[in-house]
């Protein structure tokens, strides 16, 4: 079992006439997002549930893997917009069956899921995993148990790591 | 300040003429880790310093990194074989000035090393960070106050992820 908390790309700034929650991609973003996608397709993953945060970028992220094949549909998912609870959506996790699932959303939350997915908790007043715009976090986690604090670490990338060029 | 923990690539099976200090890399060994180490240099990482274990898997791995232009040297460092201790490459770090640095070791060492540099400490009786032949963790570290504990992972990844094809 497999989770990748992927952030979404990098997004346009905020100006008189959009909310934060109604920012979209830039080209960059969207041509940066496109590029991990199609790496990761290549790669053969592929996503039982893709869920995202209901923001335009997070949205728009989703739609571009989902566009590439990693899944066959996206779905809105609430708890994660910016500071959802982790349980929220662990609660939803522990009722799944799937291989491989996907959480498009925002730092610092993303960051700190994962630490607490591997180590139980995250460290208060500083981020342990740097996440960059586009880039992700890959946790196997153990099907028995509490998910949280049992999970191993597989992958934590930037697309300048990730990308072929 | 970035340290690069690389595992050894794939190595053949210990048999009656080797032990385990002396087996080298297999061909497939070689091969995978000349493309991760292409990967580096393309990206245009350079090592300062490049340390490593002085078992052959492990020396041979130095050698291909080298040899790819990521350093201008290797250096055999004891510290670094099976079950080393990280105080002991922590002591020698803490005298050092460099940029990145690089050090050519084993599992589950490293795996843990990279765990105390970012958390302060390892799980008992469980790894933490999935670290394949040929794979790498990249940690930022403060250059104030301990190191152990103060670190930013960056990067975890196996060759799978990071290879181009």
């Amino acid at each position: 079992m497999q989770i990748y908390l992927i952030r979404h790309g990098i997004a346009a700034d905020r100006n008189a006439q959009t909310t934060d929650a109604e920012r979209p991609l830039t080209e960059k973003g969207r041509k940066k997002t496109q590029g991990v996608a199609q790496r990761l397709a290549t790669l053969g993953v592929r996503f039982d549930a893709l869920l995202t945060s209901p923001l335009v970028r997070a949205k728009q992220t989703a739609a571009i893997l989902q566009q590439t094949g990693l899944a066959a549909r996206y779905e809105l998912f609430t708890p994660l917009a910016p500071g959802g609870d982790i349980h929220l959506w662990v609660n939803w996790y522990q009722l799944q069956t799937y291989n491989a699932i996907a959480l498009v959303g925002h730092q610092p939350d993303l960051g700190q899921w994962g630490e607490q997915l591997v180590w139980g908790d995250h460290r208060a007043n500083a981020d342990r995993l740097i996440l960059k715009k586009a880039g992700m976090i890959g946790v196997k986690l153990n099907p028995n148990g509490n998910p949280l604090g049992n999970g191993e670490l597989f992958l934590l990338t930037s697309p300048k790591w990730f990308l072929a060029n």
